[in-house]
């Protein structure tokens, strides 16, 4: 006993069992089938980065929370803290091997020693996607269509995305004559639904006067229809503009594809990030609104700026994994199994072991993943673990496995039907379905 | 220029651009296939850990390689270097939640900072997957067909396994009289094919006599077939044991599932890790057998016994997926492709876009992922782009995109086909092919 090793995980992380497992990978990989079918590709980067590259010009917050150490030759390196910088550097460090635009996606693990007390991880996913090198509308458009079709194609349900325009909402700051505290405008209406609305005016009065914290609440706070906020907004803003123009054209194009029930205009939206230049925007499950914004982006002038001479603007989005899968477990939409083996094959003497893998190799090449028990056990043992594995099927094989008659077993209603070859039984086992799709 | 931070990666880290991405992908995702055909089920682990659960009782190599740093907390922590230990630690923290036999896979990255001049990286995927809780040879047997089918499922073609027992290689040396010497002889031999035969042959004489070196070399060089080897080694180790009984139950398995010409029996393959004690076995291509071993494992008697009193035996096995693409790359088997979208849609008019996506919807919808094309250039150029992206098909919609006939140009002979409707031209697609599987 005394030279155990407690087994026990960091504060903030987490082991994956399989049914959580397989419940993540299939939701992974729906996102993923979802973006390849617009013609969105993959990348990867490295886990480990020079911290100066991710640092950037260094940032408070992030500084604070990044995992940064020396390795063993003594450089200064970090784990990457989100997708967006590792993605700015590789931008500008394989320009010349990518043809744009630039539409890829990139779902990895990233680490934040956050304080872990408001429920937060230290290791969580995120699912980003992107298309660099478009000035277009129609790519903010493409994002925003992904973005809606995703939680539908992934069985969430409907959502509401609430979009802005950063530069409309800069154009009504100029407009007041308050443009210089624009960042700290943006960060504090970004706080809005957390800190209340009293507070805010507090705080915006503080940053301008009384009056001017009015008229911001009031542009925030515009209501109406889509095209009734933009003609709110695009008054306030000194009438029309690129950007309001820019607001338009997304609105024809949601018309055009019948999906303006998913969009809201949202004068409210700015997100907290500095990068971001055009559209902003967030999206809200419409049967879980309150869990806050599963996935959330916008458009920037210039994302590798940092790194490189060349301006690449773009326009992106960010699933926050871990979010949505608590939203989808909450409502009951989080399918998982214990296995996904719909069959298991029993073992009714341990010296078949063989002739049990070359009947289970007849249903593997049916297309049916097949479990094959590995000790000879009391059937009803076996039809309990078969139970307890997710197992919709147990087949007990005849005395010669391969060519005598078997037993299949409906673990669903316990009812056994004999005298069967295999491929009467696998023919049972496809046309009955439980097949996990 | 001078604020510029240069855009660069660590050595031995890599960055993967799509089309390396998507046949890492379609590789890993045809591995998957495989073992969850079997009822394997996935789980994941945090990558970074307490250093004190990784280095366990400490490990000279694996000491100097490991990223190791105090984090923000102060604690001593980790990351992972392999998938074993952090797989030992999750069983014995989750013991009670898990039913035996437990049959898990686990694929995810790992890293080490080794040195890089031997081609080696310092971040890289492994494949690890195992059987927990069974002492049966069934269990191994059923690693050794996971292995050959899934080189077989992923178009690497013919292996061999070449499998000893190190059970009835120790029962050998305390014939021979030098047991207590078993961990530095099975290391020894485990070198042979990089050290050579007269180098191994003095190492060997260094740690017993010459004699006995002899008698080692002889052992491990017996040839024959399976069942001249096996009867070799048996004579060897003093006759008739559990260990030799073992053996000829797996050889009568193969025998049963017909691939008893995937696996030879060699008492040289000793496999350097102190961990196993039974069956252990490498695989090679059958193509390119000098590029080493692309899997390897064995039989465990204790996996968790540094963090659980509870005694877990097993048998599993790893793929190192960075070596298996070399070898897949260097055989011309590594399918990729620049795109998941085989049909592009050109972009006509700028204010269209809308109902190109609307457009691009009913051939999604048909199961055809379809690119939208953001911006109005020249067709000229919109059908260079679309080759340049891989794409098979270019369609050129009407004036009205939804209702209106579109033109098909097959980017493959580039003919145009005129006057569709998109059901017309989603049949020709989905017919003719150049489907990615």
């Amino acid at each position: 006993m005394a030279n155990f090793i407690e087994p026990r995980i960091l504060k903030g992380f987490r082991d994956f069992l399989p049914p959580a497992e397989i419940a993540r990978r299939g939701l992974v990989e729906r996102i993923e089938a979802s973006f390849r079918s617009y013609g969105f590709v993959p990348i990867d980067t490295p886990a480990l980065e020079y911290a100066e590259i991710l640092l950037g010009k260094g940032g408070g917050e992030t500084e604070k929370q990044i995992y940064r150490f020396n390795d063993h030759g003594g450089r200064d390196v970090a784990l990457r803290f989100d997708l967006t910088v590792p993605f700015a550097r590789f931008l500008a460090e394989h320009r010349a091997e990518l043809s744009l635009p630039f539409k890829r996606y990139h779902i990895a693990k990233v680490w934040r020693g956050e304080n872990t007390q408001r429920g937060r991880y230290r290791e969580f996913t995120q699912c980003d996607f992107d298309i660099v090198g478009s000035d277009s509308p129609a790519a903010d458009f493409e994002v925003l269509l992904i973005m809606r079709n995703t939680f539908r194609a992934i069985g969430a349900g409907e959502v509401t995305i609430r979009i802005n325009h950063r530069g409309l909402f800069n154009r009504f700051l100029s407009n007041l004559g308050v443009l210089e505290k624009s960042v700290d405008i943006l960060r504090t209406v970004d706080k809005l639904t957390k800190v209340g609305r009293e507070e805010t005016r507090g705080l915006l009065a503080d940053l301008t006067d009384a009056d001017k914290a009015g008229e911001i609440l009031s542009f925030i706070e515009a209501t109406g229809s889509f095209e009734e906020i933009l003609d709110t907004i695009t008054q306030a803003s000194g009438g029309d503009s690129p950007e309001s123009a820019w607001l338009r054209t997304l609105r024809r194009f949601m018309v055009d594809t019948g999906t303006a029930d998913s969009f809201a205009l949202d004068p409210s939206i700015t997100r907290g990030l500095d990068y971001y230049t055009g559209v902003v925007y967030e999206t809200f499950l419409k049967d879980l609104p309150d869990i806050g914004s599963v996935c959330s982006g916008g458009r920037y002038d210039d994302l590798a700026g940092l790194y490189a001479k060349e301006r690449l603007s773009g326009v992106g989005s960010s699933i926050g994994l871990d979010r949505l899968i608590a939203a989808l477990e909450s409502l009951g939409k989080l399918k998982s199994t214990g296995s996904y083996a719909q069959v298991a094959i029993a073992c009714v003497q341990d010296a078949q072991a063989g002739l049990y893998q070359a009947l289970a190799g007849k249903f593997r090449e049916a297309g049916i993943p097949c479990e094959v028990f590995l000790e000879e056990r009391k059937l009803t043992k076996q039809f309990m673990l078969a139970e307890k594995k997710g197992a919709r099927w147990l087949v007990i094989p005849g005395e010669a496995p391969l060519t005598d008659s078997l037993t299949l077993r409906d673990l669903g209603n316990r009812e056994n039907q004999e005298g069967l070859s295999w491929e009467a039984a696998a023919a049972i086992i496809k046309g009955t379905g439980g097949m996990i799709s």
